[in-house]
This record gives C-alpha cells, sequence and structure tokens, in this order.
C-alpha cells in the first residue's frame, strides 16, 4: 500500500458503495471497484472508479500514479482518501487519494472498456466477454433490467395467490409428442430435457389452483435465428377455475401492465437510452381471432401477405399485425386467438366446433413473446386427443392419471424471458438480453 | 345446473376467493373449488368446500344431493348460494347452496383426500399423487412455505444490491473436473448438465460485484438417500471485493436471519404443526475450523467420531457437530471453515499456507446446507491449481480468460432448497420438499 499523505489517520474505515458517500462528505473514506476512465495531465491524474452503485472521481498525482500504482483501466482498485464537494463533477463530489491498493490487475489489450463505446464491437465479442458487458454503461443496463423484469412478474403473481412451483427439468417424454427434445442418458435410462413445464404447472393447478414457475426450458431448435435460443428462460403462468382463455389473457394483461408501470417509472432513463420511450398501456391491445387476423392481413398488405399462414403466423405476419394493432389502436400488441386446433399441442382445449383452439399468442412489439390458451382437463378428452395425433395414451400414463384426482378447468400462457426483454429494449437479437446464449453453434462460455 | 331455490335472482355473482368472503355476509355470492369434506344426515348435507384461500361449509338438502349432484369428495364444483353468519363453524359463515355445477369429476378410489390424515401413505404414493399433496391441509404446507423461503432469498439479496442472474445450465465441461456429470448429445457435440451455476456467478462478479442466481442443477448422484437428489434447486449467491471469507459467512448469517425472522412471523403455526418449533437466530452459529471440529468430536464422542474425516465431515459427525452447538451456544448451526484444500474443487483459495481451504459449510440443524467459500481470482493461480490437480487448464480456457478482464476478490455460497425447506420443517426426507423428485430410480412422475 502505498501513501500519498502523512499516515496520521490508521484506522481503515469500512468500505462505502458510491451511491451512499453523501452523508460522508468532508470525511475520510474508502471505497472499492474498477479503474473505469483515466485522464492524465501533467500533475494531476483523475481517476473514476466504478462500483455496482456508481461512479466517483478520484484525483492522484499523477507522478505518484506513475511510480507506485500504473493504473490501467477495468484494474480492481481498494481507494482510501477524502471525500470534497466539487460541483463540476455529476455527483458533486471528488475524492483526494490517500492510498491506492491494487486489488487485481486487468489485462492491457481489452476488447472494449466498461466506459467505452461498443457500438461496433460485435456480438461474438460482446459473448466472449460478459464480465465486462455486465460492467459496461449502457450494456449491463440490458441485465439488470431483465432480472427487474422477472422479479416484477414473480411480484405480480405472488400478490395475486399464485404459488411458485420448481418442477423437474428431466423428464421421460415430450410435452408435445417428441419432435426438438434434446436426448439425456440418465442411469441406464433415456431422458429428455423439458420443453415446458406443462405437465407440471397443469398437475401444480390441481392441487394449488394458481401457480408459476421461472425456469430454463430446452428446445432442440435446428435453427440459429436471432428469434431463437435451444435453452430460454420460461416465465410460466398456471390457473384453475377458469371460464375461457379470455379470462387467462385478461390475467397476462394485468400483469404486463403492473410491470410495464413500474418499468416506465424505474428505468425512463434507460428506455429512453435504448431509443424505445415509455411502455404503452396493454388495455388496448386488441383480440383478433386467426381467421381474423388473415382477412386483416390481406385487406391491408394483399393475398401474398398470408401465403402459408394456413396453420400458424409467421415473422413478417406477426410484425404486420403489430402494425395493424398501432394504427388502430395505439397500441403495438395483439392477441391473436383461435389458432387451427391441429396445429396446436395435443392438450389445447377446442374453441367452439369449427376446429378451432381455445390458444392464444400475445405479439408485442411485433414478435411473438407468449402462447397460452385453455388445456383440456377430462382424462378421457386427453386420451381422445392423443390418439387423434397418433400417440399412444399410454406414454402419457404418469401425467394422464392425475387427471383423475380432481381437475378443474385450466389454463395458462408463457413468456419467454429474453424475448420479453429484447421487446421492452428495442434489441435487435434476442442474444443481446442472454447472459450465456445456447444455440446449434454455440455451447461456451 | 341444478336449483334448489326458484330462480329469482338471475345475474350470476362473479366467483370470490373464500377468505374474500366475510365482507358480502347475507349476500348471494358463488365460490369454485374442490369438495373437501362430506357430512351427510338424514335431510341436510354439509359440503366443506376448499379454495385456494381457504374452506368453507355448504348446507344442501341430501334428497338433492342424491338425486342431482352425488358429489365425492374432491370433485370440482361452483357453487352459488346465500351466505350466512354460523357461529358454530371455524370462519364463523356458511353458504345455503342455491346450485351447484360440477366442473370436473374426482375418481372414487382415491388413495388420499385433501382432509384426511396421510400419516400412513407412503412416500412413493404421495409422490405419484402431487395434486392431492397440494391439495391437502398439511402436506401443501410444505410447497407454500418453499415458495416463500426462495422468495425471501432473492427478497433479501434484492435490497441488498444483489442483481439475479439466469445463466446456461448446459455446459462444455463440469465445474469439479468431470464428475457425476450427466451427459448430453448437443447436435454434433457432447455437453454436460451444470452442477452449479459456480463458473458463471464468478465471471457475472466480475461486472455487477453481487449476484445470486436460483435455478436446478444437476448431479448423477449413484445413490438414492433421503439426503441426494440428482436435481435440485440451487439458491447460489457470489458476491466481489471481500476481504475473506468471514464476509460471506457473515452475509449468509444476515439473509438466513432475515428469512427465519419472517418466516417465525408468517409460519408459526406451521412451524408448530410440522413439531418443529420458531426458527433460531443464527447470530449465535459458531464458527469453528475443520480441525477444531474434529477435536471437538473426539472429545465428545470418542476417537471412533472422526474415523474417515480427514478430508471432509460425514452425515453423522454433521449431526454432532449442531448437537455440540446446541449444547454450548443453544443455537442448532455450525460453521465449518477451513476444510482440506485438496478435498475441495480447483477454484478454492487457500486458507493460510497449511493445507487449509477459505472454503466453509454451514451445518443446520444436523445436515449441511450450504457450502461456500473464497475463490481464486488470478488466472495464475487456477492454472496452478489446475495442474496441480492434473487437469489441464485448456480445456477451461474459456472460463479462465475472463480473469484477465479484471476480477475482483470474491467468493460465495449455494444453499439447496430442498435441504433448507426440508430443515426448517423438520421433514426426514428430502423428497418430502421435492415436487418432482429425481433419483437413481425415479424419473415420474
Amino acid at each position: 500500500m502505498h501513501s500519498l499523505l502523512p499516515k496520521t489517520q490508521t484506522a481503515v474505515p469500512p468500505r462505502t458503495f458510491i451511491a451512499e458517500l453523501a452523508p460522508l462528505m468532508g470525511q475520510r473514506v474508502k471505497i472499492k471497484g474498477w479503474v473505469h476512465r483515466l485522464r492524465e495531465h501533467a500533475k494531476t491524474t483523475f481517476v473514476v472508479v466504478k462500483d455496482l452503485s456508481g461512479t466517483l472521481q478520484c484525483v492522484v498525482a499523477t507522478r505518484e500514479n506513475r511510480e507506485n500504482f500504473r493504473l490501467r483501466l477495468e484494474d480492481c482498485v481498494e481507494v482510501i482518501g477524502n471525500l470534497n464537494p466539487d460541483a463540476r463533477v455529476a455527483n458533486g463530489m471528488e475524492l483526494f487519494v490517500e492510498s491506492i491498493r491494487i486489488l487485481a490487475r486487468a489485462k492491457e489489450a481489452l476488447p472494449f472498456t466498461s466506459g467505452s463505446s461498443i457500438e461496433k464491437v460485435t456480438q461474438e465479442v460482446l459473448i466472449e466477454n460478459r464480465p465486462l458487458v455486465l460492467r459496461h454503461a449502457e450494456k449491463g443496463e440490458i441485465f439488470r433490467t431483465q432480472a427487474r423484469i422477472v422479479e416484477l412478474f414473480r411480484e405480480y403473481l405472488t400478490k395475486n395467490r399464485f404459488t411458485e412451483i420448481f418442477t423437474s427439468k428431466i423428464v421421460a417424454s415430450g410435452t408435445e409428442g417428441g419432435t426438438n427434445l434434446f436426448k439425456l442418458r440418465y442411469f441406464e435410462k433415456t431422458a429428455y430435457l423439458a420443453q415446458s413445464p406443462q405437465f407440471y404447472k397443469e398437475q401444480c393447478v390441481g392441487g394449488l389452483e394458481r401457480v408459476f414457475e421461472t425456469g430454463h426450458v430446452y428446445r432442440a431448435e435446428p435453427h440459429a435465428t436471432s428469434r431463437h435460443l435451444t435453452e430460454y428462460y420460461s416465465l410460466d403462468v398456471e390457473l384453475g377455475f377458469i371460464e375461457g382463455p379470455e379470462e387467462i389473457m385478461e390475467l397476462e394483461r394485468e400483469l404486463l401492465n403492473y410491470m410495464f408501470e413500474v418499468l416506465n417509472r424505474e428505468k425512463a432513463e434507460v428506455l429512453q437510452r435504448f431509443g424505445v420511450g415509455p411502455l404503452p398501456s396493454m388495455e388496448k391491445a386488441p383480440i383478433w381471432e386467426f381467421g381474423e387476423c388473415l382477412e386483416r392481413l390481406k385487406l391491408a398488405y394483399g393475398s401474398e401477405a398470408i401465403e402459408g399462414l394456413s396453420e400458424d403466423l409467421n415473422g413478417e405476419a406477426e410484425k404486420r399485425l403489430c402494425e395493424l394493432a398501432m394504427r388502430e389502436f395505439a397500441c403495438p400488441a395483439v392477441y391473436v386467438v383461435g389458432f387451427p386446433l391441429h396445429a396446436r399441442p395435443f392438450y389445447t382445449a377446442a374453441r367452439g366446433t369449427a376446429g378451432a383452439a381455445q390458444s392464444f399468442d400475445l405479439l408485442f412489439r411485433g414478435l411473438e413473446i407468449t402462447t397460452g390458451g385453455q388445456r383440456l382437463h377430462e382424462r378421457a378428452q386427453l386420451e381422445k386427443a392423443l390418439r387423434g395425433r397418433g400417440l399412444e395414451p399410454s406414454a402419457f400414463e404418469s401425467h394422464l392419471k392425475m387427471f383423475e384426482l380432481g381437475m378443474p378447468p385450466h389454463g395458462g400462457f408463457a413468456i419467454g424471458a429474453e424475448r420479453l426483454t429484447a421487446q421492452i429494449l428495442g434489441l435487435a437479437n434476442i442474444r443481446e438480453a442472454t447472459l450465456y446464449p445456447r444455440d446449434r453453434n454455440r455451447l461456451t462460455p
């Protein structure tokens, strides 16, 4: 440890977070953090230190730094000094350095730093340097915002009598009949990674009535597009004793409104920095039947716009439907309900008798962020639906028998946390909102 | 729908949760739930309906029930009727049934019901009937309490500037060198299920300084004991800029105190019903060095008590150390610190120069619920430690290079959520606190 001042004060103050320094003005304080910026003048060097709570300008003699510390950007340091008011810097204070302890060195040739512009840094480099991304003034906000999004999701549901559940991700069979599953050697057996907590959340509704789960799910997606990952964080909700899917959509509307209102309040600056502005009220998002969507698309964009859309929407249609909703209701979101039943999973309830499903998607700012719906809740219906899809009910026995224990009418939905974060912040690629993305080509870091 | 009363009131009231009925006394209300108890008298049948919020006694004419409803325990019903005060029942009200709609039937021969005693029901039957367990008056509390435990964990950390992270569970190599890993076919590559978010939480400390994660982790445990699962829910914490492991233990102490105080307040009745009483303050839990633990065990239980404990404690020793702490400090918990370094993972920091590790376990009510410690934070140290264990640093390159980006001294810990729940409620088998347990022999439900 090197000292600039005579060591008259020997008691070492405890470490204080930068955001909590203000009441200690004029006192001797200790901070810890990373060297965020360095500005060397002839006599004086300004060292901006960053910790999880903020930044502080520290002042050290240039000769002292050159001889003793040789600070580099992103070094980890502990700084002791006197805290003084300074109206010229953003938070109105600076630290006259008494001593600096180097806790860890950063290498000299960093691909980018926590204070540098990273517009030209490739996605690849960002993924390979997550600590720097998280430390970065702007990019780090993506993951702080994501944490808040997930927290608000849980908070709203808990307030509304939902119980959080934790269910297994290692399963004996897929929920949707066996495509895109990751296969696992499970001792003497074969197992799969869960594509969703679908079966489990339904079963738990049979006991707790309202449940949610937040956790990873897995799809062996053969494509690596800007919207697909093989592992994503699913925000799952399921509730019992419902009358129909409208009740589920209403719940999601209120949930998102709750989340968006808090984010608009707390993250106004972040939303502005990411160029997206305040989040909309979901009150005005229309509910359109699948058939109606096709008609609207055809009317607005011509009949080529609905080619190949007999079973599901595609990315282009999702974008356009949000545009249409924006035009008509000033809300960039649409609930699409009544998808063709045969294209939905076997457990989906029928909407009327014309082959439509009680299932819906929520499109938000041009992207599907939710799939949900009402499920079948009687064993006989489920068996019939399985057979209708050429699946053998006996393979689902461990799930089917739960439907003999008194299973209320129920339904739910799931939101992809990465997609939601990306749409909230206007990110072009879902990987920007995924700490350690997994796709066909990526298994590290 | 069958009606007992003339249909003079046609507007159907909205469904009300039973716990929210009190202000509607004297009014016509609608409830939904399960048939929890049935008591048939000559003229009148009492039907206790249970929803997620409570139970309500409903009164229906026995003839009416026999002719129209034929209610069975655990049927899902919607009941409309008049809410009347009745001082004889627990919540002071009962419902005079106007109509009952059967929403779903339960089968006749249930293994147990939500109101029955299940002391003699085997663990196997409980696991095979999770909806009934969750609906059960007593057993359901295990999972409600678990949800609250995890919520409080997140709440405390968020209040203390920790950021939640979501990291991949599909990894290219194990964190501890390759034992007990589940192997996965990942397209053209081989991957593994993560044993812990260890590497990722360390990397994220390099950006966010304080992080936590709650999520499943995987161990291909060859045994299926009462304390081991192949998949468990890990409550992970990691923080940077620490001075030593004492800081980490102190954080955990405060975290647990926060959680325990709330649980003592909110779940007093549940704790009493499970026969465990209030949770202790962790303030008094002693910190004992590993060597000191062996001496204490020897002194109290004789030298056989420490046979085979040269590298780690065993279940018996964990129990006894908690007994000793209870005797001396009136607290059934001990922090054991300074385990032999060579028996701990390669990333563990050394405690002094005599071969001890800066790592600790927390034993609580006779069981290890936490492992934690300070980690190495310099690339060169990590490489040396890997080589010392016969591991090739290049296999860990994707992790090691993060240590060149400015990695502060750091450490953390992990708590198994199922173990913590079991110890809080005094459950003998971890499976009682696991919704869908996975072990060598169990892959369903």
